[in-house]
């Protein structure tokens, strides 16, 4: 509990009293995410400069008070959720930094600054930043940052981690550390800045970020591939990466996603097919006309029963949309969606849908399948009502089931959402007893207090498990 | 110094005792590296599996016994080198696995296999391992793990690191553990694979890794631009990067090293230019064709004095041998060669040459520049002959200006060589006592004993000041 006397000390640690919260109807919009679950903070600090973010640190570690940064609670898996009452510090406001040296192909940014806004700004300059989640028109880079964002684009420019060059952070004990730098080459040292990216924050709070920027391809090319058999789906996708040709973006849809856009809003997908992968191209537009037919041989081989090339960029954006329409198309069914992204090695995309039907059949729960099939990282989503406790019993089992798979699988519980206080039950099972040791011991030496963001990433006790439902 | 009792456990510790070497004789082969300064090690030992590194490292843990691991001695930075006495761990016969998934895209393999082999491997099924540092044909990707190798495709495909996903690690306590996995995207915890690679074995023992392979492009394209001011060879490079190309490579070569090369074998440089750039394009044979022409464009606009495009694989085969020829040529002149890596965000790169020239008349030593400019690692090597010592401390004070004009510029030490030996007296002034003391942290807490690699990285005392000569 915070007495005033910390109270006191918090806002003395800002410049301007109207930065601090603390009016019930204020706290209980910063109680939630995108995830499960809601808890109140204590406070909520809304940060605008290094200094402050030092200050209250410091105030922090003195009465050792949790402290929670937040973005715009776009978060899967619970992030910035309050879990152990304390501080939250909202970044949202501090969006004031975003420049672009064009010469060093890099952007500076403040943390508050919406990705989307990065991408618009480097733009001008020819340029791209390309990770691309598709929360990037409301999250901040901020949250992209601690959770280490992915996206479509992920296939061909990776996640958010490779395109950040450095960081200013402050320390869990108020020291401020600069990481990295401007260069793309640097082995200064260990590699504090790809350990802070994805570290949920949990290890630091990110006040600057200097992110990488690449040359804006000339030109993009878009291609739906429709399939009577998912598997042959599968096999396309690495029959493309191994001719010699880089996708920008390979995203899949089985049949219950296609019926449900198409349920939402028709956009003219064939709704009798097994799957669909629709295919971006990017970079020189002469090589992406033939880029374009190569891929439709490979994939008419390996058994697609039909290639469809968009015309142009309205016939392109028309099948992108239909990508987007699928997470509001299955809410519309029931008000509870559960995004997943357990992430598996390319060759399992197969077997990973095949075990996903068996799955939905067992727990006869509601699960569509979509994402970002290139990479391996899909996306099931079980739709469900919270409200429906009898239900939700079946989706956490069925839920765990799906991590399951996907390390028995030989892949990963998070592709790019994170762990939060959703997945922590499941650290061990991934990474061992000697792996999270490692991990612990890092936090233990960075926060002894630990008052970063504490009750994420780690299990905090041996007998913790999923639980979607408000017990 | 190792008791009888000691070089019994390690003896127990491997399955063949051919495999301990403890004759001077070979001692002495272990004793040095790429770099400077000789020191014995007390015993060497090949392992070939990891459960006989994970017993080693529980003997050296129980006698706390220094451990050294080595690829094949390539470092130019002191990474293998047995500073403070104790076991050398010869990983350099442990090349058996190499196994390319293609459906993964994937290659896995044991720390011994040499980098050049990879690619080699990867081309079979189309796909490529871009990292390409210019001793992969001799160096081991143990090596180019630990040390975070780059290369000249660094400016379109990045590092060593960015084709890492997955390792096996046996920590300085003798755990194994397995980070990261075999998927492209993996946010699930800390990320151990990136904080390891480029740790230069201070972490842990790397004994297997997971790395990601990309579709090999269909084609190249070489041309030689050549200005009569450095100054517009910088702006150049910026203005192609904001032209929406991103070429592979982008060499550049100094006055110095374009005559150097010239006098050793003639290959048909112009010599009496300020530079050349050496530009590397790479993807579809119909887009590179346009490219290269828009490259010429851009760079006669900024002051190019001449674009030649290589109209065949053997012109653009002769122009890359006139860069590798770099090295040997300017060894021909004095024996001794300090290859540094200093590395500076690329719009500085005019300013960087600017200073270099001053530092090169101010010690008057004999100084040459050429590398990856497109990101500005630069290498400026001193050519010296180490038994003149009357030259060798002005060389020390060159290289030591060197270090701080790059981290003035808001560049970096070192941008692939490490930091080893030779750096560490120079990582306070760029990473500030916070910064190193989080790294110090991380080190503590993963080897308490102090055991792996011990004299790397961090500096040893307060007054540790570069020496080049043997005193």
């Amino acid at each position: 509990m915070l007495t005033d006397e910390m109270v006191e000390q918090f806002q003395k640690a800002i410049n301007s009293p109207t930065r601090m919260l603390k009016e019930k109807a204020d706290l209980v919009s910063y109680s939630y995410d995108g995830s499960f679950g809601t808890y109140l903070p204590e406070l909520v600090i809304q940060p605008m400069s290094t200094q402050e973010v030092v200050s209250i640190v410091k105030v922090a570690n003195q009465y050792r008070v949790p402290l929670y940064p937040r973005g715009r609670g776009t978060s899967l898996s619970g992030g910035p959720l309050p879990v152990h009452g304390g501080v939250v510090l909202d970044f949202s406001q501090w969006n004031q930094k975003l420049e672009i040296d064009s010469d060093d192909t890099i952007a500076v940014v403040s943390p508050g600054v919406l990705t989307a806004e990065i991408d618009k700004a480097a733009k001008k300059y020819g340029l791209m930043y390309p990770p691309d989640p598709s929360s990037a028109h409301v999250s901040t880079i901020g949250g992209n940052l601690a959770e280490n964002a992915g996206g479509p684009r992920g296939l061909k420019y990776g996640v958010t981690k490779d395109y950040v060059l450095g960081l200013e952070v402050v320390t869990p004990e108020g020291e401020v550390i600069k990481t990295g730098g401007r260069t793309i080459k640097n082995v200064t040292g260990y590699d504090l800045t790809k350990l802070i990216v994805g570290s949920e924050g949990t290890l630091g709070i990110i006040t600057e970020a200097t992110l990488q920027l690449v040359p804006r391809p000339q030109a993009t090319g878009t291609m739906m591939v429709i399939f009577d058999d998912i598997v042959d789906a599968g096999r396309a996708i690495s029959k493309v990466l191994t001719s010699g040709i880089l996708p920008s973006k390979m995203e899949i849809m089985d049949q219950a996603s296609i019926i449900a856009v198409e349920e939402y809003e028709s956009v003219g997908l064939p709704t009798d097919v097994d799957a669909i992968i629709l295919i971006e191209l990017d970079g020189h537009p002469v090589a992406i006309a033939d880029e374009c037919k190569q891929v439709e041989q490979v994939c008419l081989m390996v058994g697609a029963r039909e290639v469809q090339i968009a015309a142009n960029d309205v016939a392109a954006a028309k099948l992108w949309k239909a990508r987007k329409l699928v997470s509001p198309a299955i809410v519309r069914k029931k008000p509870t969606k559960i995004s997943e992204d357990a992430t598996i090695p390319r060759s399992k995309i197969p077997e990973m849908f095949k075990r996903l039907k068996q799955i939905k059949e067992k727990y006869n729960i509601d699960l569509v399948v979509f994402g970002h099939a290139g990479d391996g990282n899909l996306h099931p989503n079980i739709i469900t009502d919270k409200r429906d406790k009898e239900e939700m019993k079946r989706v956490e089992l069925a839920v765990a089931e799906i991590f399951e798979t996907a390390i028995q699988l030989g892949g990963t519980l998070s592709g790019e959402h994170g762990i939060g206080t959703m997945k922590t039950p499941f650290m061990k099972m991934e990474l061992g007893e000697a792996g999270l040791d490692m991990m612990k011991r890092m936090k233990s030496a960075w926060d002894p207090k630990n008052i970063m963001n504490p009750g994420k990433v780690f299990p905090e006790n041996e007998n913790q498990r999923l639980v979607l439902v408000d017990e």
